[in-house]
């Protein structure tokens, strides 16, 4: 069954975790240019990863293509082999993508992102050219489903969800924004109007801030479509991180990120908060971005069971809400085996030196990164680091 | 080279990372019990994540047989499956970490852990027998060395290494405990004499604290056998969490064990000063226990590159202190592409309402376990609830 | 020189700080009453907190008269020794209020705040007359001008201006909001035009939020009056407590309200800050409420004495940002001696097992206080309290 | 009654709280020199701060003479007006005590601190005349008893109690030292020895700790003197700060010291623990030092009532258990009006971007002041820079 039939059959959809994060973290992706070469690379490790998302439960595997655009590839192109073309990045993503569903009922999502070319002020023409060449390799391994994915500005993400309209298959498309919306101004609830008219049959977000502000955008996103009345499914695909203090874009501007966000990282109870939430909203395709390992997505598939009527495959190895530790030999820890204690339990960080909230870095303007890349055009260097003292 | 070879010349041998943790999360290893039995069930994971280690750098390869001895297997019965034995679990192992091993140039080390039977008070005898059982698996598989680790009793952790010792291969042995020593209270110092004499030629911790108190503990070790003019290399691998709250029983005691230590992880920031200092202490075998993922072992292997002269292989996607971000499109993340920055982040938590320190569970006595296993033998159940709430 | 006299010729007036925590703290005040019979019952300890205020800078001395209508003190009359009026108590305050004014050149401002006849929806005439009742004491004992002050609902704000307005005093007015408005729902904009209208020349908030938020508060009551094209001084009196986690109805609904509040406490530094801010949003009535001690009043005028020219007494005892540590005999407390280290210090709270952050109580809805007390009226305690479980 | 007729009928006697940190926040001490000059200039301030602690329970008041000493004095010449002699103000310190002690049932305790004429090394002679000068004075008022307090080295405290012995009167004796013991270090144990051997009746520690760690301090002096079969009554006067963080020199090496503390101090219930402790440890002579202010000498005072019989005056304004907010018109804030609720709240910061603690400054080492200063004479203050900037 395709995604829409199991969305307008009402059926949750769960999807999978964060590549870059938990790929840098296992070595394989480099932090900074965040792109997939490892798709050619070291196609064991995207394996084992899509792999445990199968297991924890994840419905969707999306082909590990994020940021594999070709100008993006040859903008990081130092970080990036040289033979390594963004058609056999994108071949291999589906290739990869495709064994490990057919181990168990998946679907393969393609999926494309905001481009370099975007930002540095290329037209409408040359950007849906990058994405129809993602496209043509879709279309070609013959993914299930199209994923336009983590745009900041709406207006690109509209050409996306054109351009992957013209193929036929179902189109979703999440920004990666927070309830003050994209970052031209336009709010969630527009957001969502125009990709549906531009032909989305589901639209939500991901990435960029955490499980309970992402739910929170999603459902100014379909308070949006009500009031337009407009028709489409819901999706949420947030952080795994917890990010209170962040400003508008996001979790990028937070000085922890990303090489020291490990304490901010959500627990496997937090998720079961996130998931019921989402549900509580009406959204339907629930999955995560950054910081999701598999466990994290199991924790979406525990608490959802009664609704779904199943556990996924991994929870042979996992007890509900702790029960496993009731053979412990120490009495005290027994006692968590119990889903009262996790779920008032408030951890500790463990970090007494440090403090709970950041102030986020950056100019504190609500400028889009389109427009910052056209001031860095315009400035050297130097330039704008002495604009960055001003501004801060 | 052997490990003997390498230390005795002066080398840096670095250890790998935590097994059970990480497959717990990747969804192969079950929280409480922290059996082994993926290396039959699952052995692609498992392969995966040693070759993980070793792209980051480890020298060492231990085999996934923690908690793998046969009276541990059957305790814990009811979660392996029955036609899973002991032996088989063992072998796996070893085929799997030789065979990762030998894409690099790796050791492998067999290891053995502390055991039920000792808890329940069965005689040195029978103890011994388990340790033997599994020793004869890695001596038919030729394992390079084997380590005796996560003991909480010296005693024991002493007959493990007298069984080891009648191989004829070099035995290292570590213990779970921190600066206050051992659950009988034999001070860290008295304990790394008592396992040199057994005939350990590396001795050091494992697992239960952080970094800084598990060198601090190995430190005292070291006083320990200078006191005593014995020579014996010298190991650390502690947890990658931080547990400046624990007490003697380290963190399996904190609220958090075992699912909410989010917070507490270790970023690689952290492990590079945790290198540096075990490398100040005089410690030359520098690893990782629980929490330990691969790019905290990466961590270790680029903090010690001046001293190495060589980067590990995963260090192709990994910048130093954070360079691959010079790239980045906002001027105040490419001002994070310095060691200064990283080295002096306080990275905040994201959980205002939520406590640096937690107090830890237990009867906050320093009884060994064997002795509370004792109690516990003499003692329904409901007498050991009544005893803990008593105590508490 | 009369307040508006001092206002109209720009200069700075410094309030002073917060008399219920402070006797509360000193022995004189009981929490939960708040009512001010001390003037009667203890003169000297009012006394002394007020010449404390005008040492460390005050030039305006208000008597001590909150919560002293006559609903009040009857409805608290368990606590008020019976022989007490509410006269009595009045004319104490302004007695004592005046005595020490004349110590310096500070004004006396007579005191009139929210009642529980508005609460319990008594009728215009009948609050009007509890107003006036108090406004009869402060006419015969000719205090400078008035201030109305602490007023969740600007409908009762208004009828006290207006009463107060009879006197042909000069009138200031501040309401106990935040930003979000009065507990009925005016915007703080919309309250500031509804008291100018009402005759007060001086407007603004006190009480139940930190200093941020409440100069914020104040920046939009100047909005409000701009789009008005209406004309008013500006007045700020704070709490000294940092509150970033409280709702609509300020510090009262925070758990710790109010015998926890300590690790909430600002440092003179802080204080220094807020002076500075409300100095350059406008604000010319620059004090204190709850939580101001004296040398937080000190800091005021300490920070605003380049401007003013001149210090306040107290300074005698006080170096500026810390100079009079430099003759300190460890090196690292003369460091201390500089502005750039207490203005960056995050002091942090000896409390490793409190969270930064809490929860407001309470039913987290917008009503004002009168329609929750309509509620009470029409219900028992005991159906109050089960409303209060549901709601929650 | 004396102090000693109470203290052995085995009654509580609860002491007063601190001088300096409150009458610097009123205005009338400077911070640095703390000396007390303010009971010539300002007598008014000094005697309500007595009257209020006598209202909060206190049974001792304290001539306010800390650092009253004639060297001390002069060494803080340029703070203190040049005509205020040492004797003047010893004097009127006696004065003002004994006149607030005859408004209710208090002893007057004159007290001597440590001088500065033994960290510069004057011999013994010259030490023990400073206290002399300060004893003529006390006889000549006629003080109940003597307290020498705030030793940092008990040799200097040890001519403190010898000079005081002369006078015939009953002698306290507390040093302002944690468990580690003195700057010379000279353990609690050794201390309390000490100080019995040269007469003290009462031995015990103030300032510097928070009350936990300064109960611990005086069980460690108990346990010294039982194992040296002395005898003599225990006195507690900690910090009202919590200090977790702190090193041997106490809290003087904190950052946040003295202008930051805010976040750190004890609220009532925080002392009513500590006062329970303290009784249960066997202290019969509780109260406090810095950062006590009257509030926290009445919850000691109300928590030992039980074994007391009575409530201090000050009590009249003061429910047990916040019980007087059982009328507030909001529910959540009556829900407030019990034991358990103070008991078990953990007090958030409202400080969300800082730590919850700091590392001390200071050299690490301990080495006694009296060296750092032989240091510092033959030293340059711009070598003792360049030594501070070496060791740190």
């Amino acid at each position: 069954q395709g995604i829409l039939e199991r969305l307008d059959a009402g059926e949750i959809v769960i999807g999978d975790g964060g590549f870059v994060i938990a790929l840098e973290k296992r070595g394989y992706v480099k932090a900074g240019p965040w792109t997939p070469e490892a798709t050619v690379e070291h196609p064991e490790a995207v394996r084992q990863l899509h792999r445990e998302f199968l297991r924890a439960g994840s419905n969707v595997l999306q082909t590990f293509t994020f940021y594999a655009s070709e100008d993006k590839l040859e903008n990081r192109g130092n970080y990036v082999a040289e033979k390594i073309s963004c058609q056999k990045v994108n071949e291999a993503a589906c290739d990869i993508a495709r064994e490990v569903a057919n181990e168990g009922d998946a679907l393969v999502a393609g999926g494309v992102s905001q481009t370099p070319s975007y930002l540095s002020c290329k037209d409408k023409t040359e950007v849906k050219a990058a994405f129809r060449k993602q496209l043509e390799v879709f279309m070609k391994k013959n993914v299930d489903f199209l994923i336009a994915e983590y745009f900041e500005h709406v207006e690109e993400a509209v050409w996306a969800v054109e351009v992957l309209k013209e193929s036929g298959k179902p189109v979703a498309a999440t920004m990666c924004i927070g309830p003050e919306g994209d970052m031209h101004g336009v709010s969630p609830g527009q957001c969502a109007v125009q990709l549906v008219k531009a032909g989305a049959s589901i639209v939500g977000v991901n990435c960029h801030f955490d499980p309970e502000t992402s739910v929170e955008t999603v459902r100014l996103m379909k308070e949006g479509l009500q009031a337009a009345k407009l028709k489409a499914h819901l999706m949420c695909q947030p952080l795994a991180f917890h990010t209170p203090d962040c400003g508008k874009q996001g979790f990028i501007d937070l000085p922890e990120f990303p090489f020291a966000l490990e304490p901010r990282i959500a627990t496997r109870w937090d998720i079961q908060k996130y998931a019921r939430k989402a549900y509580d909203v009406g959204i339907r395709f629930i999955g995560g971005c950054c910081g999701f390992e598999p466990y994290h997505i199991r924790a979406i598939a525990e608490e959802l069971a009664p609704e779904r009527g199943f556990l996924p495959e991994a929870s042979e190895k996992h007890g509900n809400w702790g029960d496993n530790l009731s053979m412990h030999t120490k009495p005290w820890v027994r006692a968590r085996a119990r889903k009262e204690y996790w779920e008032n339990l408030k951890p500790a960080s463990g970090r007494p030196y440090c403090p709970c909230m950041s102030k986020p870095d950056g100019w504190g303007v609500t400028k889009g990164a389109k427009e910052l890349m056209q001031q860095k055009e315009a400035t050297t260097e130097q330039q704008l680091k002495e604009l960055f003292q001003k501004k801060k």
